[in-house]
């Protein structure tokens, strides 16, 4: 038996929706004779995270009870916890309710999954943007994506055929619910928390990893490999600085690295809580939760994202916040810490904004050891030197400047 | 209502057993017309705990059956979960069931208590050893002690009518539970770690505390007063070194500061327990348990007191233990690691030995800024300066030596 938490929901197991074998087969010459419908690749990862297990006990997009409950109470019809409405929008006028359809992503046209529409539905999306975001302004990437969908939203459950190009592009990384679970338990642990990148580790986010290391049986660095923002950088350079930082900052043993394929909301406490109950799935018991989780902008308060897991229906999750102040190097300390345990000033600690170390990296110039890690350094200096003499510098809700080599 | 953890005991409340007001002047009046039980200073110093409430629920010493089930079950008569005998013993052959006693400690002469004896019974003290210590050698200072102990045990219920010199001598830092946990409930914290100590806190010490602060809403550091071994650092020295490092390098209101009256036992993972046990009633939800917790010499493996936490009866102990590995700054890391966080070798750490220190510090010389803050070195060093030309040096189940200043 394991001594892992238990997956998402009330039958504490993984339900993952990718079909197999003979079925799969099936499946996939059956959806060649089903009405397409496009979907946008946030929808394509949502099914790919459902067809892993990763977001269980889901079996399909939303009905609108599911969608009403999760917006205004955390809660799916049925009483699951769940903090961000999962749906499929359309415009389409023909499709209807008892269809069945195949749903082809809008950037690779490769064909995800079939669905039996349950439902055709209206919402008022600008009462998901306030529930999910606080706030409707289009600025904010995850609202424009909300208001940018169709007409209709679908419901109903899904088979899904095929897991796009993660397995190929993210071997070794990607990584089922079922898989990762596996690697805990023969670990040996039980306690683990998720660490959720979308950006190289530098010296604070080691930090965040050990403090965790120190008190759990391990830690899962887990990085997004779903789409991104213009400007961030690529998911393969990331891996490859993480992967370095691993090998030769952490007692080997203490952290498991994965991949997941979903995008971001940057819906802040909502995505935090969203980022917890999949972990939750993918057996971690804690989910590290910084300064300005999942956050963009200033459309949340830097521990929002901590506050929330006080504020959402009791036992309606397992996994539990870690929470952990915003983190640096300070001179005066003589090593890294944290708002909570730092009692010095500014002037004693080193901190850089995400300007100036892509500003730096981009010249050609190091970054402070206290910083950085020499062998992250490397992978980043080669990365933006291969890129054209003009970087776009692109912030999290800030400016967009141009940098020379 | 408070959010922190109950006290220990199935009626989840404190039991201070110290008698207050008329009822207190009436018992010493009483005490005095009483038979004269001379007690040592270890029940000296269990009876001021159960006084204050830190041993709730005992409403005295322990009967022959509880005394049995907490050596092979580590539970008292009545299921309640407690990992080491809490004993009175005599010589006396003419005190006997249904007689009512004064208790005067041994060293002061103070009368702490009056005592209803319900039974007189003989144990098998080296049964009680091997429990307790795993070991009989009475090289090991817990079992010197038991085997000294009395040839009888005397149980029955006790009414606390003195705290001895503690509250005068230790004002400020001697605390009831109900106090520690007032604190608490003020600063509205819920997970609150307790970090024991009986020696000054260096850097290793300052970054378990700091761990515990990092993913805690603070932490109770909580100072032997009770008793020390001959050669230790007197408490009134420790007291103003570790003073001087919470106020110079810690945030303030993320530690809270206080002492206790108990004895070490040194039975290292049996006394983790205890540890705990008294700590839930001070209001601690977790117990940090760092490398060869509570031992001496070589009897215990360095983290057997923090498996013994998986080994008690299951839902026996709220309180939990929060492990921490050996501690060090690591050069190459650059900064505090332990073994699970820092990937590299003895030649990178900074690793001295208490003799090492002791002798430095006797000789009127420094520490290095990475093995301890420079107003605690101050204190030890002015200590030690204060000393006989001839230091004698004293480790813990290691040789004796002396050093020249």
């Amino acid at each position: 038996m394991s001594n892992l938490i238990p997956p998402h929901g009330k039958e504490e197991k993984l339900m993952p929706l990718m079909l197999e074998g003979d079925a799969l087969q099936a499946e996939i010459t059956k959806a060649e004779g089903l009405k397409k419908l496009t979907i946008t690749t946030r929808e394509t990862s949502d099914l790919i995270m459902m067809g892993i297990g990763a977001f269980t006990p889901l079996t399909g997009f939303m009905t609108k009870a599911d969608w009403q409950g999760v917006c205004d109470k955390f809660l799916m019809a049925d009483g699951t916890f769940w903090p961000i409405p999962i749906t499929l929008s359309t415009d389409d006028e023909d499709v209807k309710e008892g269809d069945e359809v195949a749903l082809v992503d809008v950037e690779t046209g490769t064909t995800i999954a079939t669905m039996q529409i349950s439902e055709k539905y209206t919402i008022d999306k600008e009462h998901e943007c306030k529930a999910v975001f606080t706030t409707t302004d289009t600025e904010h990437p995850g609202v424009a994506k909300v208001m940018a969908q169709g007409k209709y939203n679908l419901a109903g459950p899904v088979k899904v055929i095929s897991e796009s190009y993660y397995p190929e592009e993210f071997k070794g990384l990607y990584q089922w619910p079922s898989e990762s679970r596996k690697i805990f338990e023969d670990l040996g642990w039980r306690r683990v928390a998720a660490l959720q990148l979308r950006n190289p580790m530098h010296r604070s986010h080691e930090f965040l990893a050990k403090i965790a290391v120190e008190v759990m049986d391990g830690v899962y660095i887990h990085q997004l490999v779903g789409k991104l923002k213009p400007g961030d950088i690529p998911a393969d350079v990331r891996v490859r600085a993480i992967q370095a930082l691993v090998d030769n900052w952490f007692v080997q043993g203490t952290v498991v690295q994965g991949g997941y394929p979903m995008e971001m909301r940057y819906a802040g406490p909502r995505e935090a809580l969203l980022h917890a109950t999949f972990r939750q799935n993918y057996g971690c018991s804690h989910m590290i939760i910084g300064r300005d989780h999942a956050g963009v902008g200033d459309y949340y308060g830097p521990f929002d994202a901590q506050k929330i897991f006080n504020e959402i229906p009791e036992g309606g999750l397992k996994c539990e916040n870690l929470n952990i102040d915003w983190t640096f190097h300070c001179y005066k300390c003589g090593g890294m810490a944290s708002m909570r345990t730092c009692p010095h000033g500014k002037e004693d600690r080193l901190l850089l904004s995400g300007t100036m170390v892509r500003k730096t990296l981009s010249e050609g110039g190091d970054l402070p050891a206290e910083f950085s890690r020499p062998e992250v350094v490397a992978i980043l200096k080669e990365y933006y030197g291969s890129l054209d003499e003009k970087v776009e510098i692109k912030l999290h809700g800030a400016a967009t400047g141009d940098v020379k080599k």
